[in-house]
């Protein structure tokens, strides 16, 4: 099988760390039989400033009908508002439907309190809808608004999705891989005590696709996101599989990434119907850019989720231990885990452990 | 000065720690020639369910005509919607434009990473507007819509509210009381990444309102509020005074409390122009109702912020340093700190220290 697969490197470490995630898919066993080819596309500020749009619709065309999957890498975001600029990673997620933010958040499994859950963020509306206006209060001053908009079709397609990760996740655990989880278990996070028509349709219909017969053996509970946030940080080993709409999806999972040590472990896939972009969770970190020193773990992580939701899990596991072999080993570490290992030297010590 | 205090427990253990409350004000030295009168108001789920209001009338008429303060406890959230119910405390905050919701989240200072932050959250508008709206797609499946407005005036004064606290924290430090900060600092929290117009008002107004001369000596810096989630886990450190959006605050700040350890000890106070309602940030805990083992320092502490906001700030004092010396002994611990102390002794212990 050929996978062709869109390069997105962004702006900042995105720079360094996708052709990180280029050099493990050229490394992958032959054995594999899996073949890749590579598409460079733009997209971020950068591409804003020397095109006027931050995401050119010449990237999402080749998404589209060319590739299979992608890997993004980051953009900055300026630091004062810029005009006819906006998130380029935001659009392309809802211009090629990838209903569903996958955000696995794992230690590896001799750390001292292993923890091991995934976010399961949706990822086309909410507050991401960006409909927002502004206009003047009757004594001049402003009022801005923004819509925050749930579906019952968004929310039942991502709580299914959240389910069958669930279930998958414990096909895994029967097969013998270690982990510290015995059951599956969904939490649906909300903030239905105060939004009740829009957090309360995504509670219920979270619920709804999760009492499906396929979902029998899998366990459902619930969090306010504000309780969510406080167990998230005192009992993360209870948590499996976690469901929530787009907001609270975003800052759950910068938040589980603390609980590893580093947003430089963290992947994510952006995932549609047959077609899934893999990024990372960091941002373009410009403090660091150009020093070689960004970790390529949550790219090479993101690499091997990509490689999932496109059916090659074989692919994909063969990454993940390398990953897990290097952190293990804890000789050539990135400096946010406390080494000072190059990113070159990180990557290479993972291909070697392919 | 006599002081009439509205007491409103609520729900759970709201009913456990707001006579702790009360106990603590009574047990205040005469030296400090302070009074206090109480009244006991009713809201919460189970004044709904025997009169059909959450927050009746009449408790919000007796706390703006007669009383100078209150102490609010807890509500518990119905485990399904229940038509017709909304939480009184939102409403109690919008009805007495209460407009800051000021939480100090402090380790002691023998903690072995201290900590010491306060989030100042704004508190009338965001998406506790709860203005929603369900209708049906095309399809016949439901959409849920919930406004999210900022308006300038209230993310000035939220942010100026913020820098006076940033302010009052470097007086108190520099009247030589321990601390971990050298300068004021306010760390503006938002996401005007994608929410360009509204949290972008947010930003512009809140620096727009740290930059009057006033607060030149306060340092200004901003947090994209996932990022500020992974910070406030990897650094809590470096935090003095955060200023949040509603939500944000709401999350922000379990978020912190986690950072203690419980959210037993954080406090917090409803703040409005000369009135002010402490709370306890903790729920009403329906696990442990009735069981005498509720941690009264949140609420002990939220009288002690209740205190400041009404200008007692010598009483408050007392109440900290009470509340620090039963914490540094370490003896009389409820058991979400892991001790077995009853809600009683501790009570009587910090009373002891007054
Ligand atoms: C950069 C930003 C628009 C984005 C988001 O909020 O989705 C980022 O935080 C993420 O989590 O991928
Ligand atoms: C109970 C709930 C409505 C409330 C809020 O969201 O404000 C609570 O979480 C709080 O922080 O006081």
């Amino acid at each position: 099988r050929t996978l062709r697969i869109g390069l997105i490197p962004g702006d900042g470490i995105g720079k360094e760390v996708i052709p990180a995630g280029r050099r493990i898919l050229e490394a992958l066993p032959a054995s594999l039989k899996l073949k890749f080819e590579f598409v460079d596309l733009k997209a971020g500020f950068e591409t804003f400033e020397q095109t006027g749009a931050a995401l050119p619709d010449k990237t999402v065309e080749i998404l589209k009908n060319e590739c299979d999957g992608a890997l993004f890498g980051a953009v900055s975001s300026p630091s004062k508002a810029v005009k006819g600029y906006s998130s380029p990673i935001v659009a392309l997620r809802k211009r090629l439907d990838l209903y569903a933010n996958v955000r696995p958040v794992k230690s590896v499994m001799t750390a001292k309190n292993p923890i091991d859950m995934v976010i399961v963020r949706e990822n086309t509306e909410d507050l991401y809808v960006k409909e927002e206006r502004t206009y003047e209060a009757a004594d001049g001053s402003k009022i801005a608004e923004a819509i925050k908009r749930i579906s019952e079709k968004a929310s039942f397609r991502i709580a299914t999705m959240a389910g069958e990760i669930a279930l998958r996740r414990q096909k895994i655990r029967e097969s013998g891989a270690p982990s510290i989880h015995k059951s599956p278990m969904v939490t649906i996070t909300h903030k239905s005590n105060v939004l009740s028509q829009t957090d309360g349709l995504f509670r219920a219909t979270a619920r709804e696709a999760l009492a499906a017969s396929k979902f029998s053996s899998v366990g459902v509970e619930e969090q306010i996101v504000d309780s969510m946030v406080y167990k998230l940080f005192r009992q993360p080993e209870t948590y499996d599989v976690i469901v929530a709409p787009n907001l609270y999806g975003d800052i759950l999972s910068d938040g589980a990434a603390a609980l590893v040590g580093s947003l430089g472990l963290v992947p994510s896939a952006n995932v549609g119907e047959g077609f899934a972009i893999g990024e990372p969770c960091h941002g373009s970190a410009p403090d660091i850019m150009g020093k070689n020193i960004a970790n390529p773990i949550a790219t090479l992580r993101s690499v091997a989720l990509m490689l999932e939701f496109l059916n090659e899990e074989t692919a994909a596991a063969k990454i993940y231990a390398a990953v897990d072999g290097n952190l293990e080993a804890g000789k050539l570490l990135s400096p946010d885990l406390g080494g000072t290992a190059t990113t070159t030297e990180v990557v290479e010590d993972i291909l070697r452990r392919l």
